[in-house]
């Protein structure tokens, strides 16, 4: 599957921020994501399935390590669960779940790979640097809303996340 | 919740090897429950959801990790998913978690601690030490299947495990 760059202007719409709408009570995802389809089509999946959930996007590997240190203490604005693709434009998705557990102020973020490949090797070594679960994306545009279901409802409705700040 | 001891027989007829009858499609379960009528509760929610998932379970650290090193490299004996209480008897639940992530043939097993503790440290620590997820035990017995059918639909029916021996 081709990798598509963002716009500037979708890059800036995907990633606005979204802090000044009642946050408090939500659960928040950083998605991080290349590809400005599926990020779309993740947070439609997001927005159908869950009014509690805000999703914010990041197309590249700096600017999310940018994102989660900025936020990573803030009980309002830190996110509560990591979706990371493998294939980005400047680190490889390993190279930064790596850089989170070598954080001691993101190690326990629980990171999930949601990523075109399903090769042995990606799930085994995602799996070695402590990624919390591995999915592959669907091959079928309409089924993001039954991954993104899947996720809702393990982690948001039975799952106790790490608490913020801690 | 008071901690009960195996007796002998339950603790045989819990450890029954089930490797006999058709493991090879199997989805494996080790269950590491100190607690006998806990691990009878969970038990009897995986029959009861799915025919397809067997479980055994091992009462201490010490005989989880025998386990674990005789199976692992197994891919027909090998588990797919642990599932950790925090309370054993001999070691607590995150210096095994730790021995699992530091040795090298089981650093990829996901574990996903299952526990009576819902104190936010343990949720913390359990995250820190790479446990996948953390999940409180239901204070109702009777919602053991609900716990048990939300780790068969997201495990076992989305996720990509990490294959045996690789």
């Amino acid at each position: 599957m081709e990798s598509k760059q963002f716009s500037a202007r979708e890059s800036t719409a995907l990633e606005r921020s979204t802090a000044d709408v009642d946050s408090e009570n939500r659960t928040r995802v950083l998605l991080i994501e290349n590809d400005s389809d599926d990020a779309r089509r993740t947070r439609e999946a997001f927005e159908a399935i869950s009014t509690e959930t805000e999703i914010d996007v990041r197309a590249n590997g700096e600017a999310a390590l940018e994102y989660l240190e900025e936020r990573i203490e803030d009980s309002t604005l830190a996110p509560d669960l990591v979706l990371l693709t493998l294939e980005l434009p400047d680190l490889d998705g390993f190279e930064l779940l790596e850089t989170i557990r070598n954080d001691e102020t993101l190690v326990q973020l629980p990171v999930l790979v949601l990523t075109d490949s399903e090769a042995t090797a990606d799930v085994n070594e995602s799996y070695k640097r402590a990624a919390n679960a591995f999915l592959a994306k669907p091959s079928d545009p309409d089924e993001f809303e039954t991954i993104v279901g899947a996720i809702e409802r393990f982690w948001f409705q039975r799952v106790s996340l790490p608490p913020h700040g801690f």
